[in-house]
């Protein structure tokens, strides 16, 4: 019963027959090789838009990379103060724009809202130069919290950061849940819904490393070209990295294992709930739960062998928060959770 | 014919398998996990020493990683004008340590000496703090031209940077053909002759995408640690990672890998010195070869389907320099460069 | 009726004076001359300790400079949400520093508190190596809303940072004024309350652009030297910033100045106090104010001539918050405030 | 005799007295004040163009500045191996710019020419993302050998640094001097000769600190003023600043006290080729003179107490080299140095 996080699962079979297939005698080093162009094409295809594209191994690159087109060393970039750029990137952000400022507010679920950017941009950016300038608004899809933003969401946050000259960046780490849930195209949450660059991730969704940085202004593509290089993210054998995003990408595989995930995650609340054991703190609405469980039964799952991880409560306005005999955890599903997996979580939750 | 460098090739059969064997089941994320353990532990064994270890996908990223660790923003590098770090990255060095300077000089065959190091301290670092801190020396084991230090001319070296205060760095993007071709043991040309942190490539030499921080000191673990991260390089599903190195370092197979490159560039030595056809611009030690050719075999070798690349004189000293009529080239060869391959390009040197 | 900030004022008589005796004859540069190691020699006196000593010409770059000696890129610093380096200098500490990230809370009167400071580290830093590591907490004497730490309260915060591993800052831009108010030596409120490096402002108190770095460390000496310089804050002609501090530390000049300031913050606090118009924010410890003020009367002073700047409230915990006729506004005293400045100030306050 | 550089003098008695005149009252502190506006207007007529301007105090700073506003990190600036930003700034344009490269080349008397440029642009920047992208040309005028640009060279090397997309900085701290020799309009020398931004320097020539970025593109004032204020040069008490320059330019001061300093150096440099003693490396434009002396005729300068350093003859191509009995010295005279210096400085030289 692993529900550590969506990285302890291994790399699906499609997308390991895309590698082994990529095998095969030689090719052009960084990039310059057939199997990347064909991703390049099929990203486009698949987004309905010219695009410029950066394949790199981790996310946090992509994150930081993305960032840094985007906000100069002066700049600000405004974001959730949960969100992963803040949290738990070690300072990548900071590191790859030479020293721009994350400027953070507190929001329910994990998400930004209007109001909590217009109330930051209220306060930030004002006395020029003494204040950095506020040049980017970051959200992440589906949130840390497990929660998703509509295409309407999105839109009026990208509308009020495009009005005040700030460009949108989505960190879609867990982008492939989000369509999934959603069920709509990946345009209509991204440029349509006003997204600048989405940092689109199949590793949690079951590659080995492999995201991709996708601009919607191909114009990007030089900066993010000499910056991906300078930062070591250019990956010498790219065909392979490549590869993998052939056989998440083919043939809708990645929504297939992206909605499996949402499937085990929706098995498990829906236990949860009916179990009368514990409170979701949020609507769970891709393959992430946090949970406030008594400590009692947190010890009877882990004694059972479900790994997890405590969560911080901090910044995402749980209601009510967790009593001194409660603990807060994070559950988080992946292609290869099996529903024998969630079940026997569940048993455990509820004896 | 492919010889335009060493990471056109693919990757070796046991390297595939050890990544198809490490996709079983759960293990946990950003290094976590047992194949983790087992490498860094075969990495002391392999080294003879206590070794601090980062995993990272590019050679680039190791070199800047290892840089910034050994110098301040404020300090220098001193390295040859034609070394990797200098040229082929795209800033790295300088983005890595927050803008810490490569002091240059040119030397034969790509290679320092003590002499020219010294020089190069005499006239940086004197006037503090005006001039930049002399801090760490960058030596390249195999070097871009093609030629090996040997475990003394190492040690001079070192032993000269010691004195002085400086640590040294040596970039091992082709370390394993260096071993071979020196037939040492791995610590003889490292710890021994006085390099503090090394980059040993693997990628080059046969595996996918993995390169290795090794650094002797193992203190300096922490902060190697955090930089890794902050770079956007610690791999999340790392387990895989890890097998790319158990696969390469497993029974010696790294080094029938490399020897085989070696050999491969021996026999390509050897016939262009048999031919009278151009000239080799240095001693072909490890699995490179700086050849000056005759415009028309230049073209005759590329219609019959060679692929090199022109390359450039600055900075390696080769006399004498290429006249009008000729074109200065260089091949590489790697694990998956076949006799047969080595003998069309000499024939039709040839011919 | 300048109150909008204490860097409206000019320089002191006694600090021009010793800028036109300086001008005498050749002298070395960069520091290298006899002003400049008297000024050392005196700020060591002044603070009982060994010093490192960096002069620099504002207040932003000394608090970069110091905390860029204190964090590695990786790191980050504990701060107070409202203090200047976090809003006011445009990520000044941010680029110093390679990157480090400020942290921040809110904290009543701008000031930090050990359990605020506790709460920070409980929820930063913990998470090795997603999380930043916290290695500084930074704390502004006298505060960005007029109060001031005692020796007590700096002592408990810097004792449970130095348990953590963390050095202590202290943005000393009104520190004469802390001094002043509290009457104590200066030592009593830095090195023997723990504080590992103080930034020591003249400026705002009547230099005219003099700021000092003093590291009670002095082992910091050459790395403030080389970033100093590399920043471009080493003087040429030196000896004319160490005449500012000459003149600024002569007989208790700068006392003087500071007491005046204060007695003249004092004076109108006293006065809106008895006034019964607006309410005072914060007890009026140094030389600013922040003052709730009804919009009718903020109309009539500016009618009046006064010239003040409106305050932002977030971070500071201003209890009652202004309401919707309010306005929120900081005076600012300096050694050139007039007693009728102050009083015609309030007689329009009331009127 | 103190000839061991123009920032060895104090400052002018009109710059001291415009100090002295500022002094008074309560004026806006950072730019926001009357002499500022004054100062930025007086520059725009001094040069005939719309300019954006940018007061600090230190060459370093403007050099970075100016640079970081011309590279991005992942940028190259083109430069003479030996001008102040590569040497004497101890890496301060690598920091400012967020880690751009410097990339260097010998030429005689510190200058460039449009063919070493060109060799240079040949071998970097080819190699797209690999190779840094060369984005500035940097000419130092005048140079750092005490020879000055024509109008002519700067266009030439101008011209072909637009044709290939580069911008083009100057550094420009004894710029006056060059101004003096030229006896041109300062327009010739910079926007009508191709010059992007100017690095105006004040000190050296008679001011206490001040220099001044002047960018001939307006556009560039917001990211000026931004990176200004986050290098923690934007001065509070900016009055003092200004007022430093308008004593400095007010009735033509500037090319007094500049055509004095040249003509110190003449005298010296007439009195060596006359004298028998030793050798000119270069013509005398400025006020900068290297010479070869005999080491017998050093000690006895210094003997007799003249002061002055010996300087590398790296990069500059003196012909014929310094031989064993000689040393290579450099002198600078400023507005402060007296014929009577110079003619005793002779008198010893000769004895």
């Amino acid at each position: 019963m692993f529900f550590g996080s969506d990285n302890t699962a291994g790399v699906s079979a499609k997308v390991m027959a895309a590698l082994a297939a990529a095998n095969d005698g030689f090719a052009g080093g960084y990039g310059n090789d057939e199997l990347t162009q064909k991703v390049e094409k099929q990203l486009g295809e698949l987004f309905e838009h010219d695009v410029a594209v950066a394949l790199v191994s981790t996310g946090t690159a992509a994150n930081a990379l993305a960032l840094s087109c985007l906000v100069e060393p002066y700049g600000a970039v405004i974001c959730h103060a949960e969100s992963h750029i803040v949290v738990d990137e070690c300072g990548a952000p900071e590191f790859y724009s030479g020293g721009a400022k994350l400027v953070t507010e507190a929001g329910y679920g994990a998400k930004l809202t209007p109001q909590i950017v217009a109330g930051m941009l209220e306060r930030v950016g004002r006395l020029v130069p003494h204040h950095v300038k506020p040049q980017a608004v970051s959200l992440t899809q589906a949130t840390e919290a497990g929660t998703i933003y509509s295409a309407e969401e999105i839109t009026a946050i990208s509308s009020l950061a495009h009005e005040r000259g700030l460009r949108v960046h989505m960190d879609g780490a867990r982008f492939a849940n989000a369509v999934a849930a959603l069920g709509c195209a990946p345009a209509e949450i991204t440029w349509k819904a006003g997204v600048d660059v989405l940092c689109f991730g199949a590793t949690k969704a079951g590659a080995m490393a492999a995201e991709a940085v996708i601009a919607f202004d191909p114009e990007i593509a030089e900066e993010l070209s000499y910056r991906r290089k300078r930062a070591g993210h250019l990956i010498s054998k790219h065909r392979f990295l490549a590869a993998q995003w052939l056989g998440f990408l083919g043939n809708g595989h990645w929504l297939e294992l992206a909605g499996h995930a949402n499937a085990m995650a929706a098995r498990l609340a829906d236990g949860i709930s009916k179990s009368g054991v514990g409170r979701l703190a949020f609507p769970v609405e891709g393959n992430e739960l946090l949970v406030t469980l008594p400590k009692v039964v947190d010890l009877r799952l882990k004694e059972a062998g479900a790994v997890y991880h405590e969560w911080p409560t901090h910044g995402i306005c749980v209601d009510p928060l967790p009593g001194e005999d409660e603990v807060f955890i994070r559950l988080v599903t992946s292609f290869a959770t099996t529903a024998e997996d969630a079940d026997t979580f569940l048993s455990h939750l509820k004896a």
